[in-house]
């Protein structure tokens, strides 16, 4: 296949899901619910941070979550655990969700019943960066062991995040990683983007996490509507 | 774009780039090259791995190394310091190497040069797994901080390979990572398919890895000309 015609048959694709995803966008909004996605390499940590801020923000606030994978329900079993409605897309041999996918997985669900939809992406750092979900926050992990270059060497998922998160912090030491070194590059990639740091095995940073979705959440309350 | 428009769209791509590997292959054994390459999830280890591979099967070999990433020249310029001629293929924002980048990093090359030429993939899990490089052993790294679930949520990659290997394995006990557990998910996608477990840091199971590779080239070197 000529290269034109591959990159025609691609902006078609994308073009298509652009337009799901204003739909949904605008669905999201008059519904009140704050639609947050997380993207990450594979096992960055996204299901266990998910684990947590399930039963954390789960207290106070109606959440759901939908959760991404090639194969296995695995995912939505282990959130299941948290009482909240969880529901699993399984894509196959397609490397990341798009816009089609979130709208019919989310379908039968009284979206006015949420305050926050959690979505997880398929474990990519690549394929994921073109798709928008409707999403209000798209968040990107990255896990200490995976090193400081990644945002170098995948920068258009960087580029299309709105905040991006740490993982796995209590590895610091052991590991010899450069926190400030990774900073750096995410700054490079994204300068202002915020950047926050948990460990979900020793709580740390856990707090700061949940706060800023909570104030992001406020943010969308007090916005206009569309 | 509809579905049976897209599927026939990818079956186009994969049996071009079939052809192209078909091509490669004969062209890598007429050589006498032993041609490896390397999937992971995005910091599994590759670069880090083959560094210690190149070093150390450099001494009574001669070899070189391919690598793909999004951006940056980075790892090419860490593997050069061996002193191993080393191309960066730089894909844009293409998830994957194909046959044809590989053919096309070649060309000036002389394989009869090359007892070994390693292939270090974009980190990815999903997108690799279509594309024949015409190597003749792919070797799939899953390091112990991403889980030992991985097989079973990305099973085409485990398929797709020839042999397994796990990396990062001083993690093992920091991490309360449970080994068995994914020997078992390995075995259970991929029935009997060798898995080598190393650590680059701590040097455990690096003679092991690399006595693995030697015994498949003197096998290429004993096999019949096609």
């Amino acid at each position: 296949m000529s290269e034109p015609r591959m990159v025609e048959v691609r902006r078609k694709i994308l073009k298509e899901n652009d337009l799901v995803a204003r739909r949904l966008r605008d669905r999201f909004h008059r519904a009140g619910v704050q639609v947050i996605s997380l993207v990450s390499s594979p096992g960055a940590g996204k299901t266990t941070l998910l684990e947590r801020v399930l039963t954390d923000l789960g207290r106070d606030h109606r959440i759901a979550a939908l959760v991404g994978d090639l194969a296995t329900e695995n995912d939505a079993a282990r959130l299941a655990r948290f009482g909240a409605p969880v529901k699993q897309i399984t894509t196959g041999t397609v490397c990341h969700l798009d816009a089609t996918m979130v709208e019919r997985a989310v379908e039968t669900w009284t979206l006015e019943e949420f305050d926050f939809l959690f979505i997880e992406n398929v474990g990519n750092l690549v394929c994921p960066s073109s798709f928008d979900l409707g999403e209000n926050l798209r968040i990107v992990l990255v896990s200490t062991p995976e090193g400081e270059d990644k945002p170098l060497k995948y920068p258009t998922i960087f580029n299309t995040a709105d905040a991006a998160l740490v993982t796995k912090l209590d590895l610091t030491d052991v590991l010899g990683f450069d926190l400030d070194a990774l900073i750096q590059n995410i700054q490079l990639v994204r300068p202002g983007m915020p950047v926050l740091k948990v460990s979900v095995r020793t709580g740390q940073g856990i707090t700061e996490f949940e706060q800023f979705l909570l104030k992001r959440r406020s943010t969308l309350e007090s916005a206009p509507t569309v």
